[in-house]
């Protein structure tokens, strides 16, 4: 088959697991559609995908793979608007450098280079653009990526929320397993790789809208290492991998489920959540599942890897915490389920609405 | 020389052609930042080279030309925020896919892969992004290229504009030459691939701020194609090529003077400028050197190989009304100075202030 053969039986398969065309029934915009749940998903597919049309876009993961001059590339793109700027453990200039080098890092890629593209509301403070570009610098330096190219676009007061960064990233794919959420297989392992939840909530606590204080920083981190690790040890046993950001680990597994065509059951007990995420997430009466992580990965790996995943994360400081929260299953298909620690079980729907808006 | 040690002379190079680092002054950002000219210069090596200090993107080029994976990639992004979103020859859409393809298109690459980030403010109309994203769509088509990955963020009702829309572009350089605003040399001949100030002028007569209309389209177009035909003709006699987007060709050229060290007399009346484009700048008190284009090219070229060129631009449907419109020469270095109609002479400086924000 040539590469045009092999990307236009890529899209058939794509389009038979995902049946129908979505459909957009709102006439505007809402903040649900920057969700990353149920509204995201039907506009991304509705509007984008319908006019894009194309295999590299269609299995919509967090990063397209792509061939140039005889390299195999890895391309992602994400747009920070996260409010406020500033948190424990972070800024906007982490989380626009750690998100893309994750992006690139899901598929197994080695991040190389970035693009930084600034709109900048006017009478923004030159000290804060000083303080996100080092930041950026410095989690650049420590992902091992460079900022090569860039962009600055100033819009009149009132027009934006002081600062908005769009990164865009390239990496190089150097190992040949295929990797992606349509790759579950009943009896695979679900992994995740720390407690979950931190980021979201830091960043809910740093608007003081809840009116309670907590000892919880951002974590947002490079994964680009952690995931080496991971294939070094389990090689083609790895089936899918994504950092848990928007949506959190419950939309990641949505979207494994309704890929791969399988069911996922989780094991609540087993979820590492840390009290004061716990805590927060009641008083809000949030899943901690929904909760945006920026530095934690979900992985989907072969039943007889589970031991050596677990092992090669554990190894590594950024997976110190990781932990088995699963298993797929064929039935039922494409539900999450999870076992509460009551004895119960309870479905992990999809996220409707947006509880946490401009997360990141 | 390894590649590091050879990064490294660059960077030493052009260190020592820009002197003195840039300082910001400024403690707030305005407009100014975001026009193209002095002010946007200063911010961005003052803040941006400063922290990400790279010799790929020290060049300062409206792309870096970067190694993966053994291919040679050209790799570039823009954030764009023109308003109004719809004007009459296009949209933020076809901007978006062609000022992208341009930057690339500016090193001799290839254009092959988009990314496409939007930022919408919750309440923008549903069929408006559906216009966008169709815009988007048939100008990649016409380009030859794909829009592969992207993400969508949403804030609240006032924290932005409608629609921002940031795409990056990675294309593959497959010649051998090289390009840039380092490599004038005295004798070479400028040109411009056609009518200059159209875009600028027809967002502006689109804001209905001036209470004329004008019958003025924009010239949005991708150049790839146009490119590729003038490095086909003149080969290693093309020195640099730069699209005159923000500031302009006068902001084109005066980074041509001062990172080739060299001084550039433009011949006014040889500048093709359409008589509305000329109405409108002198309502506003612009020069039209100053008024962007998003579908010309300034090139200069040695002048052995200026008529080949000529030739070349015209000979495209792009580049049907390119001229040359000036010369290198050593002194007055590095100024760029414009023999008038009336025989005078006077000094094309860089931009300060930013009398048209939001052009693109």
């Amino acid at each position: 088959m040539t590469t045009d053969q092999r990307e236009q039986e890529v899209l058939r398969r794509i389009e038979r697991a995902r049946g129908r065309p979505a459909r957009l029934r709102d006439e505007r915009i809402t903040l649900a559609h920057g969700a990353g749940g149920k509204a995201s998903r039907t506009l991304v597919e509705a509007v984008f995908l319908a006019a894009f049309h194309n295999p590299l876009l269609a299995p919509l993961e967090d990063q397209a793979v792509c061939e140039a001059g005889g390299a195999r590339l890895a391309f992602t793109t994400d747009s920070y608007v996260v409010s406020p700027l500033f948190f424990p453990g972070g800024d906007i200039g982490d989380l626009a450098v750690n998100g893309t080098v994750n992006d690139l890092a899901m598929s197994g890629a080695r991040p190389l280079y970035l693009s930084a593209g600034f709109i900048l509301e006017e009478g923004f403070p030159v000290a804060d653009l000083t303080r996100i570009v080092g930041s950026m610098a410095r989690a650049a330096a420590g992902a091992g990526v460079r900022i090569v190219t860039g962009d600055t676009k100033v819009v009149e007061r009132g027009k934006a929320d002081g600062c908005y960064v769009t990164t865009a990233g390239v990496g190089v794919v150097e190992h040949s397993f295929e990797l992606g959420a349509s790759r579950a297989r009943p009896g695979d392992v679900v992994l995740v790789s720390g407690p979950i939840g931190d980021h979201g909530t830091t960043v809910l606590l740093a608007r003081g809208e809840l009116g309670i204080e907590g000892d919880v920083e951002s974590d947002t981190a490079p994964l680009a290492g952690l995931v080496s690790g991971l294939l070094d040890a389990c090689g083609a046993g790895v089936r899918c991998l994504r950092d848990a950001t928007r949506g959190g680990v419950a939309t990641v597994l949505n979207e494994v489920a309704r890929d791969s065509g399988v069911g996922v059951v989780l094991d609540e007990g087993a979820v590492p959540v840390r009290p004061q995420v716990r805590g927060a997430a009641e008083i809000l009466g949030i899943d901690p599942l929904y909760i945006a992580c920026e530095g934690r990965m979900v992985a989907v790996v072969e039943a007889g890897r589970a031991d050596a995943a677990l092992a090669a994360l554990r190894g590594d400081p950024l997976g110190r915490g990781a932990a088995v929260i699963g298993r797929v299953v064929a039935d039922p298909a494409p539900l999450v389920v999870c076992r509460t620690e009551f004895g119960g079980t309870r479905i992990v729907d999809v996220l409707v609405g947006d509880p946490l808006p401009r997360i990141c």
